[in-house]
């Protein structure tokens, strides 16, 4: 394979791209001027040095100081730490950021569980979230995990398994396990809802 | 404009239905036997015979005695009568039937309330539900009013307006008045919610 | 089954109705006066009465006299009688009319032969074809028939069908076979053509 | 701004990605260990080193020897040179390549002309092509120009532009201006074709 290709093969492993779109990237790249292609590439070795990944929640964040080890929503002591919020990744803790809903801690699990999943821990950081809650079960502060995943098979899923995996330690700590309320989400037509969403939409309703 | 076309012309007043698929309807039911086409014409009256509008959740129905005039869901006295759902449209009455969620009385609305509507109670049966409620509060036996409309800005304004149409009935009646809960609808990738209902999904969790 | 669920049953057997517009079509005819569903059965009716198929072409054609046998198109004295265009459908042959590309005459074939139909006489009128070629050829004014198929594996199939039936008519007659042109349709980049498509646009590039 | 949020600038720059997913494209980087993000900058480099642009066709191509100023389509002694196909971009080169539907050489025009543009020259190579074109029509190898651009309104006008501004060189050189054919393109069903398309496929019938 010449450079060409092998650029290309590396942009197929982005996630959501094809051979042709890979191939568009390249040429795209090759069309800009030699200064775009070396911001690129100096950028691509900045990120990485500048980014760490933060003790607490796991999540990736740009480092402010040499020495932290936590990110800023971690740090930051408004932040109300008797709830902890998990999300599969960082654009899902960037989306409820964003929605201004939310002021507790996160905590990021790194994928889902998908239902017949042989090595549990290898997907997804299990025993960082154990050691996490039972860290945080010890100082008396923890009250609630709120388990914010996707309301799919996968999701439900990887819910139910960190449930049974962390029963041991909230019980007797009194830390509640609670999952996002389902219902109709907006948008959703009430022909097209499934029963389960109509179920839940009942129960929850007010 | 011939038969052929005069044909087209009613089918795109079908919902859905554009001048090309209009076409293909006809053409084949030109080529079905005659047979299948007297049926179809048959059907068209029979149904109309057949079918009456419930006094009293105004759904069509297909009445099963000649002078009954209260839908099977009605005259069904082992229905809670202490809940009516109020629904947009029959397609919504069956998915609600369907998922077995619900046991109570329905009321179909007819349709929703676009924003700006100056004269809504040609667009809905407003007055029909107002009268619905007046004769049950009387009697005492319900309970709470669901309104279970689609999730969207109309469904929304249509709620908004019901409400305040009817809480001068249903609050001295003690007749509480409800909505189908916002949450994450099945299926829903947590990156793709929205502000709202993020927001409502972290209210109604459990 | 009731009346409603039998006429939903009917509009299923529409070409793209499925059945949850099956009963959307049906409560919107409930919800239609009556007026509009006696005007809709009477039409149904009417079409069949008023529609013949034309003996020439076999396509379905609008009567204007209780004895009319061919459609306008193959009773128009100026058209072209030297070619003979065939087509799979009535819609086809409306489209083609549409772009004024051809003013000679057609023949509907009724559908088109996948690949291994074992009685393809029950599928597409060929036997009609070969008696209209025969009769056309022998008049001599016949020089050329034109397949206007899709331009699909099956329409593909279907052309290579009809030229082995028709060749023992139309070669000693003088009467040549041809194809529509392949090529770039409107709108299609160049990145997203086949190399099928590629290969017929350069042979036929001008 | 921070180096994630200036990493996901970057990629949203490129063909078809959102801000959305140039985060998850910086994420699935960071996720990545060292040595795939050092592989990706390092090729980085690499490819713009390796890569030049040809002399004669424009085209980028990976040079195999350090003085190389011709790609090897246009250093392939057994390629023919009395056609030339003017092409839009790379990825169209790769495209008919990959057909084999053709054996001459090419020029990449890196680009097409909106209908009202008022430079052209600063959108598309017309000033390249036409010292080709000089050039190799005093050669007196060249027989003919192809035009292979998408069947689209600024493909259109693309070539009539061209066309107009080489066709001083190629008149009395005796060189021929041709474009792909139009017609039915692969899978497209007769039903859906556009006028312009059924009479470039009726006028190309064969």
């Amino acid at each position: 394979m010449n450079a060409i290709e092998r650029l290309a093969e590396k942009f197929k492993a982005f996630p959501g791209i094809g051979p042709r779109q890979a191939k568009r990237f390249v040429y795209f790249l090759l069309a800009k001027n030699s200064s775009f292609l070396d911001e690129f590439a100096e950028l691509l070795r900045e990120v990485k040095d500048a980014v760490a990944r933060c003790q607490s929640c796991c999540r990736f964040f740009v480092r402010t100081s040499p020495e932290g080890s936590r990110c800023p929503t971690c740090a930051d002591l408004e932040r109300n730490t008797s709830t902890l919020m998990v999300v599969e990744k960082e654009v899902d803790f960037e989306t409820i950021e964003r929605s201004g809903a939310y002021r507790g801690r996160y905590f990021i699990l790194g994928g889902t569980l998908p239902p017949l999943e042989k090595e549990p821990d290898r997907r997804i950081r299990a025993r960082e979230l154990e050691a996490l809650v039972k860290a945080r079960a010890k100082e008396g502060s923890l009250k609630e995990i709120i388990f914010a995943l996707s309301a799919t098979v996968e999701g439900d899923h990887t819910r139910r398994f960190l449930e049974s995996r962390l029963r041991p330690l909230t019980e007797p700590a009194g830390v509640a396990l609670s999952t996002l309320g389902r219902g109709l989400s907006t948008g959703l037509e009430l022909e097209y809802s499934d029963a389960e969403t109509l179920k839940n939409a009942l129960a929850n309703r007010k």
